[in-house]
């Protein structure tokens, strides 16, 4: 049941003036529930109580704070249909995909906790003392991965389940062993609120301490302020705009114990279509760049909305045929009217840009909330000239960019802000001509796609999900998959420390049984010169 | 043979009007060569140059870059005694000193050279698709660990060859695949444009592109601001006083793309002597933290500013016999004036504060550029009181704390600012009765010692070198041994690539025997189900 109120570690707690609604975009009409933003008391509150936890959640061993992933899992399928139906009050997204998201968010879940309980993730490393060696003797050295301590979790507006209250940045850094504050995406608090229940009672029937997880209500920016200001936070997860999570970043960055932020921003996803694949199936590729594009209202991160070819007929066909195609699709709701409004707004100032061609709108009535599919072309010349033409505009939207020739291409690619993703489609090995292309590219994103769509993203080991500035703050970490975990952890040596007093997973008898590099060697065995 | 000119790649360049000298502290007198400061312009070259390099030198063969390294090793050697008596003359260290940190910056960068033979360290992940998979397909997924870009290391005034020019930033940029671009530390730029010379010999004669190195002499703050503001540059490494990484960081993050900024900066790394170790074996423990205090007259980052012990004949008899032993020593110089100049600042800042004792201090008089040791005491709560204490005084200077109790010792080290390291010293098992200790240490520090010294760092795989804030500006990575690496790489991920346009590293047959996590399980086999 959705009571409106914050999660203050394991109490609910409501104690502001501050009190706001969610939407049904689907009905235009506010959902009942009345939620209450976290006062600056109730802020101090969770922090203080995380940072008081975080000594003890992080020695917790792994396999209790796997059984502690599982039953957040267990927890979050038992809230049934209230969830889903929740879900779908709050973001006009249909049954299915909440489902689907679902799904990924207890995948999420699981895999973490299957990687604690094969324990190698720590990354153990030992050297062993060499006390005669000469000049001087050589330490006995050890060092694993540990956790960097309390993680604030911002939702994301476009996953309520998957990169929200218990989504994959929550994921990790349970698994990683920090306690987490998330600033619940106001779009979706009572999905929040219910997703936090979940987490709260899988954490007491697995007697994690209580602070381990606190939910925090807000409809501005004032809780996520304080949250990235306060000095009890030790690192910050975000999935959102690049205005936001910029913000978030400079916060960050000027505190004075500066601190990691790792936010997954914005991208265009450029998709590259090489000429003899644009000569073999230029309708083809139309109709399915039609469906990745409007594919979720284009509201994914992975979104195409930058499609690059070299001019001729075939880039002709697939504009026209595209044009065709997408008005085709219905269109649907968006997440909130403000997401609406600003995707809107984004549209217009990218079709008044000068020397644009807009080839298909769609332009029947449609519903409140509704989001008409736009495509749009340009010159490679107009393209590299206007930087507002490389924005992203959130939403189903993509703009076609027609290259004088392969030179003109690079150059494109090259000018290109940091991406998610970049797709390659090639026909008959014609990939092979344009290395440089496919290295530019490669210069420009965190994913490299050949033959398909960037929409869908796998969650497995291999996947990256990131990129250089502005796609990601930091590139050198995913946000995907269980190598996510690195993001909330650092590394920490012991020097001669007694056998008894080292953690598990550095002792000499490898009691977990995991993988560690000894002394420049891989092995799960144990240390028995000693 | 010192030219006083920069390398702008592979070529001598001296196009600037602004010159200067380094300085024998020794012999207090300025040596001979003039040195030209970068221009704006031959910065700009050199960036362009790096640039261009990348994606060459990125893509160049983990085989040959270990042939690049292994030859700068060689040539570095190869300058046999001219590197010895220019370090010599360039910071007032002894030879052996010279020559042992010699042989530490060889040994470093053929590990790296070891490394990159071995291979495995890209961290290369496969997960195959599964074209059958409902409801939808599993696309093939190839992750792998790629160079960041153009690096940017400083050199640290306190390392001129293992921290320096072809120290562990750069041999670990290098083996990543990053071009690097030096600001050369203008006290020790003679030595730093021999080892440049070396780098530069190496690269030539393994074929590495021009661009893949540059050397940037500076006397002041411009060549470093121009270079880590400069859109072409991707990451920076830093040793050195936070004041100088600090702006560094703050300068990165406010560009328009925030970069990365590894910083190693101060730290007092505490020292915690427990009571059982202090009634055992007082006199022992002072000399040997006499000998740790002034090795290397204190300019070691890891030099013990800070001892902590509990009130007691032990801890009495402990500063008494440190005190008696710290005078025996005798005084040796700084590397420079302005170094000695601030330790006497910094040292008259310390002992003028209220209710300090100065238990030991060299009064006899010294040679100009020597710096006399300095031991001091307060009690715990003047310690907690005052956060000019907690300061490091870089040079042979040490304050003893006396605290109350072992819950006023956790106190105040839960009151630290983030250490490089702490060390435990305890007797008789007697640190089972100090477990808030520990942690509160453990939370505070990168590295732990049990019964050591903090002075020494041994490179090897399993050091940390780096800690929270201000020990290092990005506790997730460390500054020394082979993982160092990971600071300048990022994963990257090909989703249905073409098997013959991977990289080596990440091709079904698995051309380079690497270990890869191929679907969850490490393996060296190659992939043959397809």
């Amino acid at each position: 049941m959705i009571t409106g109120k914050n999660y203050i570690g394991n109490q609910q707690s409501a104690k502001g003036e501050v009190t706001f609604k969610t939407f049904n975009p689907q009905l235009n009409v506010e959902n009942k529930n009345t939620f209450y933003e976290a006062t600056s008391d109730e802020i101090n509150n969770a922090v203080s109580l995380a940072t008081k936890t975080f000594k003890e959640f992080s020695n917790i061993s792994g396999l209790k704070r796997a059984e502690f992933l599982n039953a957040i899992a267990d927890e979050i399928l038992d809230l049934g249909d209230e969830l889903i139906n929740t879900y779908c009050s709050e973001t006009g997204l249909p049954a299915g995909r909440a489902q689907g998201e679902r799904g990924r968010t207890i995948g999420q879940l699981r895999s973490f906790a299957t990687l604690l309980e094969k324990g190698s993730w720590v990354d153990a490393s030992i050297d062993t003392a060499q006390p005669n060696r000469a000049p001087i003797p050589k330490p006995d050295l050890r060092k694993m991965l540990t956790a960097l301590g309390p993680v604030v979790v911002f939702g994301a507006s476009n996953f309520p389940l998957a990169y929200s209250t218990a989504g994959g940045d929550t994921a990790a850094a349970f698994a990683a062993g920090c306690p987490v504050l998330v600033k619940s995406h106001p779009m979706h608090a009572g999905t929040g609120e219910l997703v936090a229940s979940a987490i709260i009672k899988a954490a007491k029937k697995t007697g994690m301490p209580n602070g381990v997880f606190s939910n925090l209500n807000s409809s501005g920016i004032e809780v996520g302020t304080q949250l990235v200001s306060h000095a009890g936070v030790k690192a910050v997860g975000f999935t959102g705009s690049i205005r936001g999570g910029r913000a978030l970043y400079d916060l960050a960055s000027k505190r004075k114990e500066p601190i990691p932020v790792f936010a997954e921003m914005g991208s265009v996803n450029p998709v590259i279509m090489l000429p003899k694949s644009l000569e073999n199936r230029a309708n083809d590729l139309a109709k399915t760049y039609a469906g990745s594009i409007t594919l979720g209202t284009g509201q994914f991160c992975t979104n195409p909305g930058l499609i690059l070819g070299i001019k001729g007929d075939g880039l002709t066909q697939f504009i026209s045929e595209l044009a065709a195609q997408i008005v085709q699709i219905d269109p649907m709701c968006m997440l909130h009217p403000n997401i609406v409004g600003a995707f809107e707004i984004n549209k217009e100032k990218a079709i008044s840009q000068k020397d644009l061609t807009v080839v298909s709108d769609y332009k029947d009535a449609v519903e409140t909330n509704f989001a008409r599919q736009v495509v749009t072309t340009v010159s490679g010349q107009t393209f590299l000239e206007n930087p507002t033409l490389h924005q992203e505009v959130f939403g189903p939207y993509s703009i076609v960019v027609q290259c004088e020739d392969g030179q003109q291409l690079e150059t494109i690619i090259a000018s290109l802000e940091g991406q998610l993703t970049g797709t390659i489609i090639a026909d008959d090995n014609e990939e092979t001509n344009f290395s440089g292309v496919i290295s530019a590219l490669q210069n420009r994103v965190g994913r490299i796609i050949f033959n398909g769509v960037p929409t869908g993203v796998e969650v497995c080991p291999s996947m990256n999900h990131g990129g250089p500035y502005p796609a990601s703050t930091d590139s050198r970490f995913t946000a995907v998959g269980i190598h996510s975990i690195k993001r909330w952890v650092r590394p920490f040596s012991y020097q001669d420390w007694p056998n008894n007093l080292l953690p598990a997973e550095l002792q000499n008898e490898n009691p977990l049984g995991i993988s560690r590099l000894v002394n420049g060697n891989q092995t799960k065995g144990a240390i028995t010169n000693e």
